[in-house]
């Protein structure tokens, strides 16, 4: 138990860090792939399962929060923590990211951005310093700091305009968050595909002495090759010292190659949204469930797997119940899914403590390209 | 453990009766709730929650499972109870009563019923012998006869033709059913709303001696005063020493009240169906958690429920989670409502045990009568 955040590097194994983050809520083991608790919930999950298959940590998304329910009736309802029925740590955004993607009429300038609510229009401004206090009334453990992420491609100007309009933003998300050594804010890192903005957007954030970092504004349509020569400029110029979260990342491959460049947190819908839409992660790459092919074949997922959902259904039922819509497809998926993606971070954490993360690259990656096999005839 | 179906009246209190069914599959204890897998899933639960509750049998749906994925692909799959991944026994209705609300161009005559599936407009044939062969594919453990089923308010004439067709394919199940003592097929009472139908139907399908025997035609749009006068005037005609098996029955007081009157088995999709539709059973009443009056609730369901669903989330988070249309709200429903109903089956059965069912029946009713208590200002 400890009533203060810190980050604590156990080891390292080429560039893979393998590391810890304490909090009074609980211990958070690095590399960590944290759920997507979008509106309070793991999409089609209980929170025992979420707990049960690893994670020390969930992400809640303020922009969807603040609207509904919103973060003074979450704060009157005991915190997020409460609200959603996990007593564990929980990192929220900053709502910038979802405001520039699901908002309307959006209007941004030096003070915030204004935007109209998606689900009933309702006008909200959001500024850094409401940013934090939202984040301050969910109870939120690791605050990010507002930013302005720009979609790639993008002219180098514009890219440059938003990084330094974060950084501003940076240092009044830190001055309002204050001192509050039972949490942490991170300084998240813009810069787009632009290798001399990137490090001058680290350069400048850990001048400030953030207790963590975020690596913003990549995996937001540039190929895989330019976010890791991203993270290969950016995360030289991070402090080793402190926690490197990659937002928004990604696929396993992503995480596998991030992880790899010194990245200790990632944060992914994909599981979940996947696993909704009929696709199966596994040791042997994707599967998607609607295909037809699956209609007979008896097989689980991976009977080789600790999770129920890969070991104890056919492939034929999962694939019946995502042609019946039947939720169960779709909580089965999830399931699967988180499971895959916290075996997968279990195994990374394993291997750099073993020092023999290369090894596991090479054949965690074996394993994909073997690729699914066919039912026998 | 037993390699054959059989049926032991256990004690009597009044006309309610407790008694166990023994199937190779394990046993039932009755009075019974079945929760309904229409499509080979109980909707928004996992297998082995609904178990947990307390269900020693679930229901499929002839005519969704015969649709998708079909009989013989369920059978090549190895049956039903494999497919569901739910080992215990099953009960199969005969497909007639969805044909009749579901199907299109539908086309009855004394061989059977001709239609268009509802999903793809391919054209199906469903005879009393083409609904036992397909619950025999199924694998299922007790079968449904074909009958006709006739929505009231009906002519007695319209009544009397429905009942007297369903007899005459009660005959034909019955011999397509050849003989099966690992499994059941139980007749079923028709005669809608008639007193005097009603117990010639009884005593025709007494007379040809079946394991089981299933009430139909009632709880569909009737009063429940005449519904329940329709039971006393028909089960006296079963023989005692046989299951008497209400069909899509019904509310929690449907349930009190029929075994009262000596019925032993219900399915109902009420419980699973409100969960979806954000209502909750309780002992207290229904609890429409979609009603602003939730928002800022922090108590749970019922704090003294042995279920997590009941137990650990507040009415506020409950509202949220429907308010926003996430998978969790009725996930934790379903959950709860199908807690409510095995509680009140196990109350049921503990109270006819020990001879107390008179003051059991009227505490439950009191509970739900006092209804739910606000939140304290």
């Amino acid at each position: 138990m400890t009533d203060r955040f810190s980050f604590h590097l156990l080891g390292t194994d080429g560039g893979a860090r393998r590391g810890e983050i304490r909090l009074p809520r609980g211990a958070i083991r690095t590399p960590a792939f944290m759920p997507v608790g979008t509106a309070g919930t793991v999409k089609a999950m209980y929170p025992d399962q979420v707990r049960a298959l690893g994670a020390d940590i969930i992400l809640g998304n303020t922009y969807h929060l603040m609207l509904r329910p919103g973060a003074e009736r979450v704060a009157r309802l005991g915190g997020l923590h409460v609200f959603a029925n996990w007593p564990h740590p929980i990192l929220t955004d900053s709502g910038g990211f979802q405001v520039m993607s699901l908002a309307q009429l959006r209007k941004l300038d030096e003070t915030g951005v204004t935007f109209q609510s998606h689900v009933d229009g309702s006008r909200h401004v959001l500024t850094p310093e409401r940013s934090v206090e939202i984040q301050l009334l969910l109870d939120s453990d690791i605050i990010m700091q507002l930013d302005e992420c720009v979609r790639l491609p993008a002219e180098e100007a514009e890219v440059a305009r938003a990084m330094r309009l974060s950084l501003r933003w940076a240092e009044r998300s830190k001055r309002a968050f204050g001192e509050r050594p039972d949490r942490a804010i991170f300084g998240i890192v813009q810069g787009g595909d632009v290798a001399h903005l990137r490090i001058e957007s680290a350069r400048e954030l850990a001048a400030m002495d953030f207790p963590g970092y975020s690596v913003g504004g990549l995996a937001v349509g540039e190929p895989q090759a330019v976010m890791l020569a991203m993270l290969e400029t950016t995360n030289p110029v991070l402090p080793a010292d402190k926690p490197r979260y990659l937002m928004g990342v990604g696929t396993p491959d992503d995480i596998i190659e991030s992880v790899a460049r010194g990245i200790d947190m990632f944060d992914c819908v994909m599981p979940t949204r996947a696993g909704r839409h009929g696709l199966a992660y596994t040791r042997f790459g994707k599967i998607n469930l609607k295909n037809a092919r699956h209609a007979e074949d008896s097989r689980p997922l991976d009977e080789a797997s600790d999770c129920p959902a890969a070991r104890d259904y056919s492939r034929a039922y999962l694939h019946h119940l995502f042609k019946t819509d039947e939720m169960l497809g779709a909580m089965l998926l999830s399931w699967n899914n988180l499971a895959y993606y916290q075996a997968l971070m279990a195994g990374i954490r394993a291997a750099i403590d073993e020092r023999r993360f290369e090894d596991f690259r090479r054949t965690t990656k074996e394993g994909w390209e073997r690729g699914d096999l066919p039912a026998a005839a």
